[in-house]
């Protein structure tokens, strides 16, 4: 597909009310739930990128700052923050709503990555896409030094080659 | 708590059949589902090693090389690798059953970060813990590496203070 | 409150897949899946104006008149039509996602009535809300003459005194 | 099929007990749970009448007065109240039982509308049914009159052609 | 309480509809959650006698002689068949509707022990119960002799005490 | 098959921790939710035997002596006892994790009965099994009696032909 696309058109949003089954003693909601919760999510908005069923391939990092509670009201809304050959990844902003002016609330983010994939369950080419806010932007640079890191983690690259990530220790 | 412990003594087993609802449309195990699986064990094994509450701090890499199928029995292993002041990284290694020999194959491996907790949320000191194992002393010595890089990543250390991450690049 | 408000800043959505136990034995989703699916989410909405506990008062209308499949991506987009004095009228439009275009095609609409109540269940007063599109003011209008409606099939309104809905017969 | 029915031959109950999920955060079950269950109920009172897969096609209306608690046992009943030609409507009366009497406490009742289908999903004729009781008559025949409502709020019939509807607002 | 109470009058009926994920990878509903089903049902039996909370003690023996499909309509009638100081037994039938005639199949039976307690878990003492159809005066006398089994079993008689169940050994 | 197997190399492990709706209005796990539980990992122990596709054949025996509670760590170790011609029994141990020790607690144990499989449901041969220590020879030469104990109950044995059981009774 030549026709770029941009990340706002693969927003996916869902909103959830935490019930008593979804949190733990404290009564605050477990990360495993929202875990699932997002990658449901991020599922959606690969799909809206490439039309084609889309596997998680990695949960690159996903941090829990502060509890959300029971009956909170949580809005998660994920995009496509670059595309790679068949590989996407996907920024999810994760927010609570507060009780008493409704103000949407930030409570994280979390990065997943996802790979578009064939009736056979085989990698199939996704198309590019084009950051235009500047958040976009910085994600969409982010993206290329955290495939990078992954690389060298899971011992497929030198470290040596990750020429932008290797600028970050020698300033 | 002067007395160490080791990782054997948190290791938690969950068996569990893949489901119709724990699918996708190719008829395999979704991400997300996984995701909470592994979020639970590996609070048990957190509690094991410290007796409080334990919460989800972060996912710090998971990835899901290969499917896994609508009617497999999947085992997750989870064990603390190590113990910092209030935190704890877990490993949680995940097996599919072979059909015709029931032999455990390995298919993922995920690292979540957990924090010990009291009634009012706020985090508590945790055991210390040492390896036995070959595997359990090598995941005891990357856990260091790892916490300084998810501190570089948000921005509370310095790349030049992460004094194990920087050799990696230094090769 | 003496601030009005719209019915866009009341929006609320949700994005769903529909699951195996979601459907009948035709792979369709069931409809009582999708009225409860609704139900959450028009709830959500009504928090929004209110910033109260709001219950469910009624179901005045909603019609099922396509099947939506197995693996289908929903989307549900509620809003207050307008608000009485302690009850809130709610339109929930439902989306499928074209597999191959990602257009959502609206395939249902429902009616809910919710109700703001304080912490032993008795009605409290919500905020006015005002209409801005047509598509808003056609329903902030149709509002009154189904609680007429509603109140008549209830026996709390004599047909004669529903002047809005006897014009209907009339002309 | 010649052979006429009765509404009583259709009889379908439910008894369930709310546990913590099906609550909101006044602990009362939430109206989208009853929703949920009132339609599974209802389609097996609609495939009782006719054998065949019955899909919802229209909650016509449901009301809630007054709340559920928590840890309530309650029953719900559902008769097919009259047949079109391929259309039922079916009447759902929702019980909870007395704790310390087990008397049967109506708490409401919904009139949902199925229609039966063939494997492609197509509209087939269903049997008649004859109402016995007072109540079963008084269901039967207010069925007519909701149908031309329906009608009439869906744009298909013109409110001058609904005899039976119009008399109400003349008399 | 003085007054008798009949076993009919602690009928309890549950009518369900097995979905995918109640099913095994033959499509066949899973003993387990038929056995979930019965432990609900007949705990509501048990507290239409006593009007308490009752907890299930045991199950006695449960078998299953059919498998029943993915989409059948399975109905549970649950009634106690005698009741002893504290504890009642419980007998379950299981239906499965034929889809052409909705007549319902007996496919299994199932016999459950529960426990009435107060609120701090202590054993209550329950009602008596009088047989009245020739199955409930057969159910009643077989519940004395699969006590005294059941205490056998469990080293709490001697078997030479048990009466009624040793002249079965010595015919 | 001829190799023989031990009952530990059928041994199947879940750890679950008790979630509200588990829970009965008590606060303790309802037996239902034990029951299914049991259910699923003794068909994991099952399939270990035999590699087939197992079948719930009957529940023998459970008792529930005393109370879990909401948020209790539960570890269930499933193993077959005996197996049969077709059929295995399966002997299920439960315990609760004391909160500050960790210390495993047993609570109770279920024996179920399950059957080897084709694709078509019916009953195929498995592999004998050898027991190794104390605990699963006994368990081993009790499966018998309660074999013949089951077979007379349900009027396919005579007492008189039930050699191990009688001398129960005659001692």
């Amino acid at each position: 597909m030549s026709e770029k696309r941009t990340p706002e058109s693969t927003l996916a949003i869902n909103t959830e009310i935490v019930l008593p089954n979804d949190t733990n003693t404290l009564g605050n909601l477990m990360g495993g739930k929202l875990l699932h919760w997002m990658d449901v999510i991020a599922a959606i908005s690969a799909h809206r990128l490439c039309k084609r069923v889309c596997v998680t391939a990695s949960v690159n990092n996903v941090t829990f700052p502060k509890p959300i509670k029971l009956g909170d009201i949580v809005t998660l809304k994920s995009k496509v923050s670059r595309s790679f050959s068949s590989s996407m990844e996907i920024f999810i902003d994760v927010f609570v709503e507060d009780r008493s002016t409704s103000d949407q609330i930030k409570v994280n983010e979390a990065i997943y990555t996802f790979v578009a994939v064939d009736q056979l369950g085989n990698p199939i080419s996704v198309p590019a896409i084009e950051p235009v806010t500047e958040e976009e932007k910085a994600r969409f640079e982010g993206a290329l030094r955290r495939k990078q890191l992954s690389l060298i983690l899971a011992g497929k690259m030198k470290p040596s080659d990750a020429t932008e990530l290797k600028a970050l220790f020698e300033s």
